[in-house]
């Protein structure tokens, strides 16, 4: 399995941009598409802007968290998922500072963050890259894919998430939301 | 601080090469001498090989192992540390699929990972780097310095990590060690 990925903005691309908002901190310039491919080192010389990140083990899941997530998670690539987002997100200093302990403290049993994904599971196809350890701008990179009737199921997901206690550790977040060209 | 480190083995470098042996499963080719640099893309067309890893977050240790660490542990490039020892290791696959409980769990609880290394603090000092996440041949690199004095204790403290049943999901383990150039 492919376990680096690279977003190319630019003019062309195999996802067409339809919005881009600045949630939190700077925004990204604007593009027309994204191209997502596979590898670090995209041959890209044109891009307006290119990030990267990795899949990696699972970082604060139980064993019945993983169980429950497999049990429901939907693929990548659906045909009927032509909606996407990519949310680029870096956290604050006090994040990374915290223990192991502290940091699944406040993402699970405080912020419920793996409880209320679960709620939007299997409509919502979602990637999570990691970037901060590539020296990148972001933390990381989270991929969406849903279809167009479950667009406002997503943005509620969205809500809910910027509302608990772990979004305090955010420190730039933008969203960018997609369409399969 | 730099995050990025490269070992590259060749006919030079600032740490002599003084004994190398794999402990588990396919060894690395000899060489004289091993070039620790920082980044990830060093210049280094004659390398026998090159390792890369990064520094990166806490991933078992809980707040009070953290505070016990961080009040002993020693800084690398000390005068008297001499003698150090990079200490490639890969883990199984079944280590990779356990769920985060799961792993800290063998970690620790069962196998008193950082318990036993706080016994050989300050006398040896550790960098811990992660390489699985770029691709590379080995998991995780771990480099230590300490003293001449230190030795036999550096030498017991691999013994006894090696007899816990974490080293179960050691899939493959090469020790070198290295003097000060």
């Amino acid at each position: 399995l492919p376990q680096h990925f690279s977003f190319v903005a630019g003019d062309r691309g195999n996802w067409r941009i339809t919005n881009m908002q600045a949630i939190r901190g700077d925004g990204l310039d604007d593009a027309a598409s994204i191209d997502v491919v596979t590898g670090l080192d995209p041959a890209a010389p044109a891009a307006t802007w290119t990030l990267r990140g990795f899949a990696s083990n699972v970082r604060y899941a139980t064993r019945p968290e993983v169980t429950m997530l497999r049990a429901v998670q939907a693929p990548l690539a659906r045909e009927e998922a032509r909606l996407a987002a990519l949310i680029p997100i870096k956290k604050t200093a006090a994040w990374w500072d915290m223990a192991q302990d502290e940091r699944r403290r406040m993402f699970e049993e405080t912020s419920r963050h793996t409880a209320i994904g679960l709620e939007y599971l299997p409509a919502v196809a979602r990637q999570l890259l990691h970037s901060r350890d590539l020296g990148e701008p972001f933390d990381f990179l989270t991929w969406f894919e849903f279809a167009p009737e479950h667009a406002r199921a997503f943005d509620d997901l969205l809500r809910r998430l910027r509302a608990t206690p772990e979004w305090n550790f955010v420190d730039r977040e933008t969203e960018i939301r997609l369409t399969r060209a």
